[in-house]
């Protein structure tokens, strides 16, 4: 049984319901959010199989999904590298930061190296709301996790990829296919070309907004902030 | 090995500080404490074995992290239960509020009637910021707490307990001594009088605040929040 899926246009509309009349704060869900992906990471990567995560930030909120997991991974024995380029100027991504400063986990501008010395890494470059253009610096970023060996986990999208119609057919972000994808809040239309592993996160979906939305209230255990679903992709793995 | 304690004047600062030059904001710190409460109760009773939680809530910040804790409660399959007869005005607080009554999770007013359809309950009614009165209408709860068979998790302390010297030797919680706390951030003084189950939670301690404070990093394992710790009363269980 393939999840449901929520389109960009509806993905906006829930995160801004959720945050008005839902009462959310951004920093609730994004402190949830951040904490789904440190699970996934946790679950595909336990720190006994290597403890080196590069976590790739964008400028936008899935960059703050990535600044939050960080810390989490920290907290559970991982060592954080953090490359956020471009780095937003609002407080409460400010704040996330300094957070990240205070466990003293390092902030590098060079990715190649970083990756080279990483055992998973972390795509939290672009989420649902990309507009279809990678800017600088990030085509160069975008090329070198679609060519590495090291396994990619990618929060809410394949940075690059378009949500609806997902892989792009050019660009740096061409023939890039991440090992694992979680899926915050619902997965989105593109996991129809996703053939990796896939998590869903953010467990704090209500039941009317889920029917709201047309979406499934995913198969949660016990008290994980995840789920793993099988691959909706038609070349599935 | 018995966990290094934090008084109530530290615990404040430390509080202070987190939100200050740590750069956390309430409703971050709320979010983990309160998850922090929830897996405690999961570790405590597994839904399984009884999913009627009762949530008792004071007008304070150990009320927030109930309403918190009975949110995730929800999530994980559990049928919540609100007293929270004192409601702060505070907008963190009403959005909180907000979040469960979209869960449509039930709000009591009736304490005696609701202990009765109680699997378990939690005691969010006074943290560490407790000034040594009960006030209205919370003596005969806390009476209630104290003589009922319902299993009780404290957070942070057994409300009326004096943070530094424990029970109180006189007025309703006079003998009241819960199966089970959770101690957020650090224990406090008073777990040297108390016997029953003890877990830590509120995994966001830096090294340095740890070592500015005196406190010990608990030993948290996986990507749990939570962890349960030897009882460091005298008379432990």
């Amino acid at each position: 049984m393939a999840l449901r899926t929520l389109s960009a246009k509806n993905a906006a509309a829930l995160d801004q319901e959720l945050m008005s009349s839902g009462a959310f704060s951004i920093d609730q869900l994004m402190e949830l959010a951040g904490l789904s992906v440190s699970q996934a990471v946790y679950k595909l990567q336990p720190p006994s199989r290597g403890r080196r995560i590069l976590v790739a930030c964008g400028p936008g909120n899935n960059g703050g999904d990535g600044l939050v997991a960080a810390r989490h991974l920290w907290h559970y024995g991982y060592q954080p590298t953090m490359y956020y380029p471009k780095q937003s100027k609002k407080e409460l991504y400010q704040r996330l930061t300094k957070q990240l400063q205070d466990l003293q986990i390092p902030f590098t501008t060079d990715f190649p190296t970083a990756l080279q010395n990483a055992d998973h890494v972390v795509d939290a470059i672009f989420g649902f709301s990309f507009s279809g253009e990678v800017r600088e610096p990030f085509p160069q970023v975008i090329e070198a996790l679609r060519d590495t060996k090291v396994p990619v986990l990618a929060v809410d999208a394949p940075s690059s990829w378009n949500i609806e119609t997902g892989p792009p057919e050019d660009g740096p972000g061409k023939g890039f296919q991440p090992g694992a994808l979680v899926s915050l809040t619902a997965p989105k239309p593109l996991v129809k070309w996703f053939r990796g592993r896939h998590f869903v996160g953010g467990r704090f979906l209500t039941k009317e907004v889920a029917k709201k939305y047309g979406l499934d209230m995913p198969p949660y255990e016990g008290v994980d902030q995840i789920v793993e679903v099988p691959a909706q992709g038609e070349g599935r793995l």
